[in-house]
């Protein structure tokens, strides 16, 4: 246990999970309540030093993550990764929650060194919405029409200039490159979006559901989807479906396919 | 449309879901947010006239219901069950919701008429707790042995005196029918109990739940079942679980089974 004096710069990883609906978003902002905010105040507590983290997915207001992944360096070494997870659970909202805090290589950085996001995105639509599942789903409550919504979704998988589904921001570079995104019934009226890209600007996927989602009313043509990419302008893509249907579901390293974290 | 002036005593059945979190029980209570008392404030708006409902199960503060069934009586009937629904829905909170108004027959009751109610408690035995879950599960954090739990369980399936396992109350009759009580894997550390019983005494899944859950644990025996009902005491069956797992998932009135709303 004498092992606490070693310095240097240690890196950590922390895996964290929390629900959305009273945070307004991961990232720190003075004044008001964010994951960030809660988590880098506790760790302060418990490691004893001001904590700056970075994180691999910046969620906005109102979205959860199943396992958002977070990095921070000390300049010395925690001894029981194990404990000091368990000290900040003790002292979290029961909205966050560490799931494992671990030792990573030097330079690694959640959001840099990250290969891949993967975002969940639920949507109900039973005509009467369902009170015990309302804070993790969008409850369009109308027919929606699934293979049209694939359709969509399949000229969305690429390399492309996703400016019409990104909040629009002077300047900003929108290429990114989607490896999945596809809707499946996960049983009658419960359907959901599963959507794997390098990285995702902002809104990114609350926009391509709420393409989708005209195109799945029939207010819209899945085959306007590449005139849409082509616009590139926020307006051409319809309404940003609502925050609290969006749950950042992992995030990956490259790890070997066999240490990955399992589907639920 | 002309047919509202129809007079006599009209039955309804109204099928609702809620979520019990911010609710203090179903059952009507001055000064304090209760299911029954946001019903009846909104079916006296919608239907224009003072209306009083009787329930299936009285689920306590805390506790769930996935089906919910209320019956009540009118002199008028309702022209348009589906349009009453859709205006109580208008007006109710989040997080209530009416799935459905029917016409009943004369004399039937929600409570009186039900042949079985069917509870579920939901228990999760992660070390960490799911932030994404927490409102509907009761978090235990420790192994558990469920084929302990099931033998414990299985003592408790058929026509008992259950004093042993409701809230004392002086001279009230305790014997009930249990149908089926069991204990299942949903998916590694995700436990249900689900319980079929002619009816329930008040806190009695609970009781049944905090019960197994020792048994679970290891601190009592399966075996030591039998005692506990014998002993008539509510002391002999050790704590009562937590609301929050507790969900009233369905109620009987002895339809077809071709009929019988399906599992989900």
């Amino acid at each position: 246990m004498a092992a606490t004096q070693e310095t240097g710069v240690f890196t950590y990883r922390l895996d964290l999970a929390y629900e959305g609906t009273d945070f307004r978003g991961f990232a720190r902002q003075p004044r008001v309540r964010t994951v960030q905010g809660e988590l880098e105040k506790v760790l302060s507590v418990v490691l004893r030093e001001d904590v700056l983290t970075t994180c691999a997915g910046r969620t906005d207001a109102g979205v959860h993550a199943r396992r958002q992944v977070v990095s921070l360096t000390r300049s010395r070494r925690i001894d029981d990764e194990a404990a000091v997870a368990r000290s900040l659970n003790r002292l979290l909202p029961p909205d966050v929650r560490v799931n494992r805090l671990s030792r990573a290589g030097e330079g690694w950085s959640a959001r840099f060194s990250a290969e891949w996001r993967a975002y969940r995105y639920y949507v109900r639509t039973d005509p009467v919405s369902d009170p015990l599942g309302r804070r993790l789903v969008w409850h369009l409550g109308v027919p929606l029409d699934i293979d049209a919504m694939n359709r969509a979704a399949a000229f969305l998988v690429g390399t492309h200039d996703f400016a019409s589904f990104c909040r629009a921001a002077e300047g900003r570079y929108s290429v990114r490159e989607v490896r999945e995104a596809q809707w499946r019934v996960e049983k009658a009226g419960h359907l959901i979006f599963e959507v794997l890209a390098s990285s995702f600007c902002q809104q990114m996927v609350r926009s391509m559901v709420g393409w989708c989602a005209e195109v799945g009313r029939g207010r819209r043509e899945a085959s306007e989807t590449p005139g849409v990419l082509a616009a590139r302008s926020r307006q051409a893509a319809g309404p940003v479906a609502p925050p609290q249907g969006l749950v950042l579901w992992e995030v990956g390293y490259g790890e070997p396919e066999e240490s990955r974290p399992g589907d639920e």
